[in-house]
């Protein structure tokens, strides 16, 4: 089952087009990604890089802008893993208009596990591993 | 030739990991952007929304993030057009670390034209056109 | 009684420095008066700009940043109103972690209403009016 | 004399009401903070944080928005400092749109030096002082 976290469209992610500026939606599904990490992993991101040393940095990104996002929209987040390997895996985000279930972004990204001394990839820890291979697309 | 534009790495760019946040690569490829259109194609893009009414939204992103970017890094991007279509073109971009030549991040996106006011595509005005068409890769 | 919400520090808030950039701490005063109008006052702050065509821009700030706040921080925001006058109020903000209760920054912003369209000053019109007056320090 | 320095709204500063989102103004005023200490001072500030292990936290803000700033502006910032204690400075910000000399916002904002590891006040270092000293208002 896919995690979904919930987020409001503020004043502040909006331009003057009266939509969200769209570098704003790669920090939603950051944020998005940090709530997966707190509520489904169950491992704080920031517990995860201060106390474990271990960052998920984003290496690659394939989106797909499907409808605009407007103030005052809800989005409902979709989070699952597609794909886990030794040191990196597939993260999905599906940005839904909560009122509608419409979908409006759809995107893919590849994140490393990374020492955050070194910048060296490093394995996945077991028990996110296995967090990450039960949280697959509905 | 590709559009070259310079930018320097701010403090509020920059993490917790001391790295630049990565949806704030995507502003400064906005940025850029915006740049072109001022420079290049001779007109500013906030004259082109006010008062042409049109805008270019991102409707899909391709990027891969090479190597990290740090505070004070002074970044040369490079901004070219590798697809002119009747209502969009693929814009790229091409960000580099200026002390060193060494390529960070490299992307790709469509962008529609669309009216403003009721958000349909149009065809892209004849001097953008021309303007994108002369804007190839080095 | 103040008005009061709850607001979570994201990774993408924080600075190089482990702490939250500053200029956020005002974007997060602004997300408490979003949450303000659309709970407390029951006309939420995109309805109040788009129907209603009336906004309350900053005129003036006067801010103490007591205490840091760290990535992780969830913070109990307090929004008063300590003076209501015929154009403009003054909104009183009490951040404060929510873990110890401690206060972390203390801000005062006098905000003005304006028609959105001419950007004239307004008077305060009376639902807003007995929303604000009602909403006293504790 | 101040010291001056030079930054265009971008697009992805302006919010729904078509000016800029006064957080952002905060996020200039730093920027031409980070110009100062780089231009004027002599040492840029990623240095002075990494190299020196020193920061200046703002701890209070005065700050009056007096009038609205646009998108496809450019801002003449003029910095200076107003007082040089023992462990803190105030800095005071001016910005004017150039293309008219008009004031559009002042701040006065105290800064104090830290030890970027302790988080305690440190005396301000003997070269940054003297630059401090001499960087008075027109």
């Amino acid at each position: 089952m896919a995690y979904r976290t919930r987020l409001t469209v503020r004043f502040g992610d909006v331009d003057r087009a009266g939509i969200v500026y769209f570098p704003r939606i790669f920090h939603f599904m950051h944020v998005a990604q940090e709530d997966f990490f707190g509520d489904y992993v169950g491992v704080p991101y920031h517990r995860l890089i201060d106390e474990e040393g271990i960052g998920f940095p984003t290496v690659t990104d394939a989106t797909e802008f499907l409808s605009v996002i407007r103030y005052g929209d809800v989005l409902d987040i979709h989070v699952f893993i597609s794909r886990v390997g030794r040191t990196s895996a597939t993260f999905e985000f599906r940005l839904h208009r909560e009122a509608t279930g419409e979908m409006l972004t759809r995107a893919s990204q590849v994140k490393v596990a990374v020492n955050m001394q070194t910048w060296q990839k490093v394995s996945i820890p077991d028990r996110l591993r296995a967090a990450f291979e039960s949280c697959k697309a509905e």
